[in-house]
């Protein structure tokens, strides 16, 4: 795997954080540097990096920048909450930015009686170890996920929930990293996931740079596929799991979850325990980010529609638990039916 | 309705069709005129004229185009067989085109002992008896359809069914027009439809046109608008209709119909009787076209994917008839359970 969306150059005095622009992507590579909390604010709004796991990492960065140049620790402390507020607003849906966010205040908080630059120290480590554990939990979720991947075996996935959604190996995908790193015959189709393409535009560019076949499909084509029996599998990542097991993720998974449980066709969701969210009960609790009208009408500048028609443009949708076949953790598989008993004993 | 897809300009001895440029919309609105039928052809092939009902006028002048400068009787019927042949080779699922066709040998072959020029003006004339017809039909088809829709509907369409896809009014759109004429608060979400944007670019456009309320989403959405109860009823089109009832129509349908089906949601089917192909049992014999994977990976010239990734690319689906509230013809609704029996003994 040689994705990293997001890595950081340098050590805590002097250091960039250096991210994949994914917006550019598959036609070009290019990398930028991020040097404050607001460009990282921009750049997790733009999507110049996304993925539920990787604007973890990329916020923990961006709370880090927001503080090293305190001059003492009132300002380091004053900068830390409202670096922490500002970052947290960027993206409501994804419970991993918050989470990556909390955990760099408690560390703070932890090291309050050290030096000034050694809580800074602290801090830093503590992102780097949000995405040293990231990579560690991804391979295993692969592991974990490639116990059901049978040989020969038509795989469906939705949006990206690759390397560049992590910081590297990827939820979904890393299932079928390893799947084929490991020598089964697998095929994926990928639904190139409107309004933005996440699916064409970046888990095509990764299944290609890892020579895994691959068929890119429009959304509207999986039901299509189901119904011929040409999908076996579907895996799809998460960007917030209730304590019942309801699963936020991008628009579009609610509809495969149906169509999948209406063809008996398995559908998993593979995501990291930084995923849950046990303070909310059910789905419906969730707030779903809506995204610009001109993200559907005018996708890169192009009118394919009326200007100023009216357009509900959810990022999100929920699915709920009674979908799932399983639920693909770092700990293991809670399988159907997912209860919120069996997750509170299963993760806790 | 102003909108005017096809149409003849002059009579049979001087004259040609004009279309509407479809691709052209909903930036411009341009009308191009077609004299021979191979630029008829290149028209229905590149989806400048297109909806089943449309493509069969279509066919039908391309016809008439192909055989008025026949030298004589033996020169007609020859490039009459040739042309016959050539314009129904063009797009294989919606049967309207070979219906259409058919129809014009029919009727030349009827009056096959009159005058050349005599055979020439009857064909001509019944090209515009189809296109008068149709126009009939699908007023029809939205007074008998309306009769279904409650006052203050959310509906939702797929692709377009409107009066482009027709000689004006449409089948399913017919449905929504009709309503808002005699005063229902109606509102419209619109599939946006790829990978072509027929939803975006046509039905959206002509919604506006006529003032009804519309709302444009991803085909992604459609079911989480459902989950979320916004959803009353959804009418579409078809491209070919079996005796059993199984429905082609535009790729997601399907996908639609179970999604509406798991949300108790009234799903109709809108088509003419010209629709029905009686000759074909089930679904699974309807011939489905694929399209060019560049529509898909590459729309407008937008790379949108890794170049030369596969893609699989149906320009339809199949929905069975099990899937259907009803279907609305000129003759009446034939609703749930749609059967063979029920089909013979309504439509023939």
């Amino acid at each position: 795997m040689k994705i990293n969306p997001i890595d950081w150059d340098g050590n805590h005095k002097q250091g960039r954080a250096i991210i994949i622009d994914q917006t550019q992507l598959p036609a070009r590579e290019e990398k930028i540097s991020i040097e404050t909390p607001s460009q990282m604010w921009d750049a997790i709004k733009a999507l110049k990096v996304r993925g539920a796991p990787a604007i973890g990492i990329a916020g923990a960065y961006g709370l880090f920048l927001g503080v090293r140049n305190a001059k003492d620790k009132e300002d380091f402390f004053s900068l830390l909450e409202k670096n922490f507020h500002y970052l947290k607003s960027c993206r409501p849906t994804a419970v991993n930015l918050a989470w990556a966010l909390e955990r760099m205040k408690r560390k703070a908080s932890d090291e309050k009686e050290s030096t000034l630059d050694s809580i800074k120290e602290s801090l830093w480590k503590e992102a780097n170890a949000i995405l040293a554990e990231d990579r560690e939990v991804c391979k295993t979720l692969g592991e974990i996920g490639n116990t059901l991947v049978k040989d020969k075996s038509n795989l469906l996935t939705h949006c990206n929930a690759g390397a560049l959604a992590t910081s590297g190996y990827g939820t979904a995908l890393s299932v079928f990293f390893t799947a084929f790193a490991c020598g089964k015959k697998i095929h994926v189709y990928v639904d190139e996931t409107r309004p933005l393409w996440q699916g064409a535009r970046l888990t095509a560019w990764e299944l290609q740079k890892e020579n895994i076949p691959c068929t890119l499909i429009c959304d509207n084509t999986a039901g299509f596929l189901m119904q011929q029996k040409k999908v076996d599998m579907i895996f799809v990542g998460a960007d917030r799991i209730t304590a019942k097991g309801d699963a936020a993720n991008k628009i579009g998974t609610y509809s495969l979850a149906v169509l999948a449980k209406a063809h008996a066709i398995p559908f998993y969701i593979v995501a990291p325990l930084s995923t849950f969210d046990f303070s909310l009960e059910s789905g419906s609790q969730i707030e779903i980010e809506e995204r610009s009208p001109l993200e559907v009408s005018k996708p890169y500048n192009l009118p394919i529609a009326p200007e100023n028609i009216p357009v509900y443009s959810p990022a999100f949708d929920v699915t709920p638990s009674q979908y799932l076949s399983g639920i693909i953790t770092e700990k293991g598989i809670v399988h159907a039916p997912v209860t919120k008993e069996k997750l509170a004993s299963f993760l806790r």
